[in-house]
């Protein structure tokens, strides 16, 4: 046994040196998009790639696949839920995983990433599609190439989307999509034969400074912890971390629009409180991450949506925001706030999108990245599918690429295929898991409207953020809900709120 | 041919990988300086040693060595100054020295400093020399172990003096400072028999905003370019970089004195105006680089002291900086300002110190450090020993062992031996170079009073800055000033300067 925990020991320290790298490519990247002047660009693309291939030679070394089978038997006998288990069982499907691509693979998509990235950050302002077409070429047939390393599968996308939902395949997104589509697009019709909410109090001038102090505020009343973190302005808000004591986010202001800087930071925050949350006993391992896309999304979402744009939330905070911003907000009820950052009106960007139609921006993405995938949708045509599918599912039509399938980052600098479902996994699950914390602590709506959320909280960290990725995204929901994953809280909510609002 | 030329390719993208991972390591305690929550510095210690691990093992691989051995004679054939001839001779120098070190002995330093340096942090403020005694004695036992890793020196220190500035020695070393003692004291001593200079108008209140926003303009205008740097706030100010296009400056504000933001901006913008003016065809290379501590010593003092301590360069600049604090510096005369910030006067602290007495502190570290080496100072006895020299150099004695002993943090967070020198090295060479300038455009001085200084820096790229680190400093200083390293111009500009400033 001894020479057992010497070969855990072992295995530890190689991958407390890969992710040591893995932080510091997340460092890589945050400085640049905070900090960096214009002149550290090529530089820093060849360091972000020198550490991502040695971290890959590292964990590809046969000497990890050695020592995975020398303690293959071991892990197994361990219980299951032991953190050694769970790491032997992560770390396992990782390995096999990335032994299965080539080095030489990984090192050409990386350069004909950051290529097509630069591409359409040009091409984007000029609705220049034709110029990113060829990348996206590349990157479909890329794409497809990686697919093609892991023989057995039901769709091409598959392995891409295991990638960031591990358990998830096309035919079961697929089948949830649906059934979840069913019920949206009564709901948004329903809404729609309603006269939209009035948030023009929204777009009127809120000082920089002002909002980025209430925001700040606001997150640190959450719970997110500043000793283990920060706030910094980029282009595009995200979450990073360089170890669970350093978990930042970045947010970003718009001076005519109070709901962006408020609304992206609680996002961020709840990406970054899963994050915080994590049991230090898993620092430097791969489990001491969120588990999936969908799961991590679930709890930006929980805090942004279910949290952020209650009632309940506002009864609090509202009169700190009307203090803060008395010439803008008055006259302004909570109430009439309240409706105002819940309004549901069809938009052109998914994420300035409301709860109700933003799934639907996802589903037209997921269901055109397996339309490229097969084949049966060329990239060429893309454009004119978009705006054909935009018209039918929310009765508009961006007039400009950049608004349409220019729109996102996300095929620009990754793969076609598993970029997208975990956006409405994520809306899924944040509903389902939030449940359950009800269910258990029905007190948790009324606290909030004293400004207490550490029962959430709390339930939160216990019941999930703790565990890290030593479960399935499939395991945790049974051990969180007891059951299988469900769309039927988060219609239920949906539901309940806006049919409460536009007296459905 | 073609077969060397492989086989040099070959050595340089190794080299890059591993220039790669310095310059991250780099980026690593910047980050740490300026924005890194408290909750990150665990981590940040361990990813630290972790790129400096795979750096080091990178560069001691074999492999290396053969390469340089099959190139040895193809690198001979080469012109002398050509760029590969060069990098050839230096990579050779610093891999024979880096074999002769053990990894375990690196990774044991590394460890005891970090220990060492958070000692020092927590006991410095308390004067509590007897908590770090233990880790400088350990700190010294290592700096001797270390030297004994190459046989064959005359000094003890010798091995660690070649670290920071190559060619140089203990001998050397001494001499050279005997010889400018010789000459500072008389003059220290004619200055002190003269009113001490009133500079109490810096010491009232300047906002921080104001002083950040002045100092920037000031090193804009002297040439530091911004598209590749950048300035951020840290405790104490220093100079890093993470590529020839991304050279940053950290700098710190005294509310209550004017003169810590701009010459601490100054004299970084001067180390990184050097760094920014090396040739990009080095770029990636252990030649993009400066030569020696010395030598890039010189740099920042040339800058700080030699163009911004001048007459000429306030000439411009101080109507402008009465325009930004016109309560500050009412009816204070551009005379009476320079008077001020070139006031000389005994004082405890190293980096607060004028530049006339500035280089007793150094010849007192240097002279500790070689009696330490050499086993005629005990740790224990420092403190006793630091106040009984300081007396007789300065007539003062520090009351405080945080103003003494424990003053610099050198010696807590690397070796004993070779850690001072380049600062008096850099003055001496400040003064060498900036005599040779004059005698080539002898209309720098006047153009100052424009505000013009791109003759100088020009010059100094043309001359020194874009070869980086092709030629060692004695090298460089015979191809620049065409004679050997010497004091007499700086001797020359103190007795200049200071015999005008004091009618001495």
């Amino acid at each position: 046994m001894a020479e057992m925990e010497e070969k855990l020991e072992d295995l530890k320290t190689r991958l407390a040196e890969i992710n040591d790298l893995d932080m510091i490519s997340s460092l890589l990247h945050w400085d640049q998009s905070t900090y960096m002047p214009a002149g550290g660009a090529a530089a820093r693309g060849r360091q972000t790639a020198t550490l991502a291939k040695i971290s890959q030679e590292k964990f590809i070394d046969p000497a990890i696949g050695k020592l995975l089978d020398d303690l293959q038997q071991y892990g197994e006998s361990l219980p299951y839920d032991s953190d050694d288990a769970c790491l032997l069982r992560l770390v396992r499907r990782e390995y096999e995983n990335a032994i299965k691509v080539p080095p030489e693979f990984l090192s050409e998509f990386y350069t004909h990433s950051a290529a097509s990235y630069q591409t359409w950050a040009e091409a984007r302002p000029n609705n220049d599609f034709r110029s990113v077409q060829p990348y996206l070429e590349k990157t479909l047939e890329l794409s497809r190439k990686f697919g093609d390393f892991f023989p057995g599968y039901e769709h091409i996308a598959d392995p891409l989307i295991d990638l960031s939902d591990y358990g998830m395949q096309a035919a079961s997104v697929r089948g949830l999509f649906a059934e979840l589509r069913a019920q949206l697009v009564p709901i948004v019709k329903a809404i729609r034969s309603h006269p939209i909410a009035d948030d023009s109090f929204l777009h009127v001038h809120y000082p920089e400074a002002q909002q980025l102090k209430f925001a700040g505020e606001v997150v640190r009343q959450l719970g997110y912890d500043f000793n283990r973190g920060r706030i910094d302005k980029t282009h595009h808000p995200f979450m990073t971390k360089f170890s669970l004591g350093d978990v930042r986010i970045t947010t970003r202001v718009k001076e005519d629009y109070l709901g962006e800087t408020i609304f992206s930071n609680v996002h961020e925050a709840g990406h970054a409180m899963y994050e915080q949350g994590i049991d230090m006993a898993l620092e430097g391992t791969l489990l001491a991450n969120g588990i999936s896309s969908g799961v991590h999304e679930s709890q930006s979402r929980t805090w942004e949506n279910l949290v952020g744009r209650s009632r309940g939330f506002w009864e609090y905070f509202y009169p700190k925001l009307q203090a803060e911003f008395p010439a803008q907000l008055k006259g302004i009820t909570v109430d009439q706030f309240y409706r105002g950052i819940n309004k549901v009106e069809p938009s052109l960007i998914r994420t300035d999108a409301d709860e109700v139609t933003y799934n639907l921006h996802v589903m037209l993405r997921f269901d055109f990245e397996l339309q490229m995938l097969e084949g049966t949708l060329s990239v060429r045509d893309l454009p004119e599918a978009w705006h054909e599918r935009f018209e039918k599912d929310f009765g508009i039509t961006p007039k400009e690429e950049k608004n349409g399938a220019m729109q996102d980052v996300h095929w620009f600098s990754g793969f076609i295929g598993g970029a997208f479902q975990g956006y409405t996994l994520g809306n899924i699950l944040s509903a389902q898991f939030y449940s359950a914390a009800l269910a258990a602590h029905p007190e948790i709506p009324d606290e909030m409207k004293q400004g207490q959320f550490n029962t959430l909280h709390d339930w939160l960290i216990q019941n999930l953020y703790r565990h890290g990725r030593k479960f399935t995204a499939v395991e945790m929901v049974q051990r969180v809900t007891g059951g299988p994953m469900s769309i039927a809280p988060y219609i239920q909510y949906l539901k309940t709120k806006y049919g409460d609002l536009y007296h459905l």
